[in-house]
């Protein structure tokens, strides 16, 4: 892999004219700087970091980046940031508490490409009490982009969410759907449109997607009392999980959550559960782990995968799977969780992000398409945190399969700089899996007979829809 | 500590003329013999130990008592025990999955003491299908024993569940009790009766008891995937957590859950949930960790707490406190029940009890009194790793505070030796509480203003009673 990923090096899979400016440099931005030189012909001298903190400082010295410690807010960002952005020049948003919506219209505004990892709005946003629950959601954030996208039309791209999940999920599930269809003799050619997409999941008669993903990545220092550990950004997924739980909502769904709600306006692809998402438990599946429980975390690509892989006839929905993470963070981080859960959801005061300390693990990061003739399969990528030290220095499994996808993204948005605001959804899969797999580890298909249905109620009566494994009913652990 | 154990060693607290068999020698055994030669006066040749594996056959040796490994089951049991047992012997039972009615009955038969640290079935008890949920539960093993008691009236004591909890639990109760009013200036006798105590439990408005324990023990070598660990037996903790959720219900309740159930005969004191313990949370309060959640798991102390502070008039229950266990359990636990929770109860095929290799750590194990003037009150034991294994080898903080309560136990039954069968809320806790002290560490006393609604619904909206803090309904975690 190290020899391919050198390789690749030498035939650049892209080439930026213009400046770089990297918005955040946590642990993703810090896994990054390998892959973006080895992979993009780009010189130190374009890249320009701005970050809250000095955090990874050495790292940009190390490959020759200038790094400016600076905390934007929404009344400097403009200061800050319109100076360093002109036509061509590239703006990568690898930050927490920074308003994705408004870096893109200040990319817009100055023709720069951008990219994130994920839609994020100022700091607090998540938590912000004075508006509603619904508009704490990343729905809401996804259907003010969208809405950006249809009022401006054509320009510079802007591609949102491209990390792993959000990100490489969507294109996981694209190549899963081709994967299926092959599998069961299903004659199809590679759909070049949403509709077509949506048309294939129907077919195959996909009910449920999950991203379904467990982390077993084990630091050497314990998590501590009052300490929030994780393998990624802590505030990043803290912030995530005290969103409402949000999921696709299926078209063939026929039990109502007692506490869910829908939005009232936009796409309707999706809906949330008036809690949060860190208390919101799910069955699951990867072939590693086999059955678990994961939290029903918000992301983008629950909502973006649905709304794409949704048909309508004369308007009304007449198929629609229902799409769900379903994450199993690493130890530390579960017992964190519990912890948060404990505090009523008041962050504890340190935090600590795994990454040299780590001694073992993996990371399954796939995506579980059930309902289909075959039940249900699995596919993506199996990373140990050995294979990822060795791709990349300063990684982790998690933080090498991000950076797979933001690498994958920023290539293919240099071969298409004009295509206006787009999702994981809208582009190529093709183009992002070719570039994303040398740093994924091991892809793999496993078709499994597990159900949620599985051993269920063998020692207390559970309230489950015998007639039918796929519905989130029987998903939900209550 | 180690030098008044010492002492005590030399004033030895009891005197045991007859045979001592004791069945079971897991983790609890193990930790026990230390004391019991320190305190009570018999020789190692008056003991002997039947245990199911040879596990803890050479610290038997080195304590020159006699091991013989022998698998007790219904139809073996009494051909193995009876010969061993006499007038003035005495049984006690530290086994997992030996029926202790069946080991009670025995006893009187043959006219030998008898101590067990909780009331079990057979093996397979706990998750026999066959039965009702109600006869699965703690409840359902107590009434046996109640009946079996009321039957029989006058003969050899037989105390019932007398470890730490069940056991020192009732003890800190009422000790707790005689606390609360000194500390709020009110003027009583200490009760001599189970209807005193009730009466001081409702003067002082206790509305909720929890037995509030939190282990911070952790190993050096993490949970492994597949591996249940714990610090004290994993087949008991399992097995306890796959029995209903129970808890004794308090007069002051107005919210029934939806999921409750009454069961119909006996004392009534309890009730069960329609659901396994592992999967129930409660919201409650340790002095050092704070605000926590822990798991509802059935225990013994739950239902004869609430039963002995139970107050009629013409029969009819006028006050009883809702009493329930608050457990978290070691944080490598709380991973193997969020596992085991993913196989769908299946039990992992590793087993680990933690003692040697822990590294650090503290069992704070004590009740919380809530509802009086002065808002909550915990009392217990604080034990750290490091105290515990200066008291005694082979001990850890949890099997410390245990065999203390074994011991404390004994103690009081050689000095009551034909008392009937008798549950720790009978007994004179201040003998209790003298001999267990030693091994207990701090005993600690605190008032806490926390109550299940400080710092709720901040984010979402929770359904809580406003009006009463107290209610189960705010304490259990939706
Ligand atoms: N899509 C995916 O697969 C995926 C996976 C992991 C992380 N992410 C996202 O990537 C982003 C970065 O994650 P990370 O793990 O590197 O986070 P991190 O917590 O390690 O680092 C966050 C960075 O943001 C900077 N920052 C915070 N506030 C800022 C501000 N106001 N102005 C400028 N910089 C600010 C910090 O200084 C830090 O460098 C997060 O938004 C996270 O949610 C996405
Ligand atoms: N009240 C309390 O505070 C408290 C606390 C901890 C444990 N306990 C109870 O104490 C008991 C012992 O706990 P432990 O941690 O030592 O358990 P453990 O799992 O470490 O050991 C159990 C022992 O029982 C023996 N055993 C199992 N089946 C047997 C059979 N059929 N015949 C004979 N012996 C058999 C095993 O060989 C082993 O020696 C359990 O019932 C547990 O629930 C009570």
């Amino acid at each position: 892999m190290e020899m391919k990923a050198h390789k690749q090096a030498h035939t650049k899979q892209g080439h930026l004219q213009g400046n770089l400016v990297i918005v955040g440099f946590g642990s993703i931005g810090q896994a990054l700087l390998r892959l973006l030189f080895h992979n993009i012909e780009i010189a130190p001298e374009q890249v320009k970091i701005i970050s809250a903190d000095e955090n990874g400082q050495n790292i940009a010295r190390e490959f020759g980046v200038a790094f400016t410690p600076h905390l934007l807010t929404e009344e400097n960002y403009l200061a800050v940031l319109e100076p360093c952005l002109n036509k061509g020049d590239f703006l990568l948003n690898l930050a927490v508490d920074v308003s994705s919506l408004a870096l893109v219209d200040l990319c817009w505004r100055r023709g720069s490409l951008y990219l994130d990892t994920c839609i994020e709005p100022w700091s607090g946003g998540y938590t912000d009490r004075s508006v509603s629950v619904s508009l704490r959601s990343n729905y809401a954030l996804r259907e003010k982009a969208l809405a950006f996208a249809r009022e401006k039309g054509e320009g510079p791209t802007a591609l949102l969410a491209h990390g792993a999940n959000p990100g490489l999920a969507s294109t996981f599930v694209k190549q899963a759907l081709l994967n299926i269809a092959a599998d069961t003799g299903m004659k199809v050619k590679k759909p070049v449109s949403r509709v077509e997409w949506a048309e294939l999941a129907s077919r195959l008669e996909i009910k449920a997607i999950h991203i379904a993903e467990r982390d077993t990545q084990i630091g050497a220092q314990r998590k501590q009392a009052n300490e929030f550990v994780n393998t990624w950004s802590v505030d990043g997924f803290v912030g995530e999980s005290l969103q409402p739980s949000e999921l696709g909502w299926g078209s063939h769904e026929r039990h109502w959550p007692l506490d869910g709600a829908r939005h009232g306006f936009g796409c309707d692809a999706a809906i949330y559960l008036n809690r949060p998402g860190a208390a919101t438990r799910v069955r699951s599946w990867v072939p590693l782990g086999g059955s678990y429980h994961g939290f029903l975390i918000t992301h983008g690509e629950s909502i973006s995968i649905a709304d794409h892989l949704t048909l309508r006839e004369h308007g009304k929905v007449v198929y629609r799977p229902t799409v769900n993470y379903a994450y199993h963070p690493c130890d530390d981080a579960v017992l964190s969780i519990h912890e948060l859960a404990g505090r009523n959801w008041r962050l504890q005061s340190s935090k600590r992000i795994l990454r040299d300390d780590i001694v073992d693990g993996v990371d399954e990061l796939g995506v579980l398409l059930m309902g289909h003739r075959k039940g249900a399969y699995w596919y993506g990528s199996r990373l140990s945190i050995h294979e990822a030290r060795r791709l990349a220095p300063y990684n982790n499994a998690t933080s090498s399969q991000v950076v797979a996808g933001v690498l994958a993204g920023m290539v293919w948005m240099l071969q298409n700089p004009y295509a206006g605001v787009v999702e994981p959804d809208d582009i190529d899969h093709e183009v992002i899996l070719e570039i994303a797999q040398p740093y994924l580890g091991e892809l793999v298909s496993v078709y499994t007979d597990w159900t949620p249905l599985q051993d269920r109620g063998w020692l207390f009566h559970e309230d489950v829809d015998g007639a039918d494994p796929w519905q989130f009913k029987n998903i939900r652990v209550i």
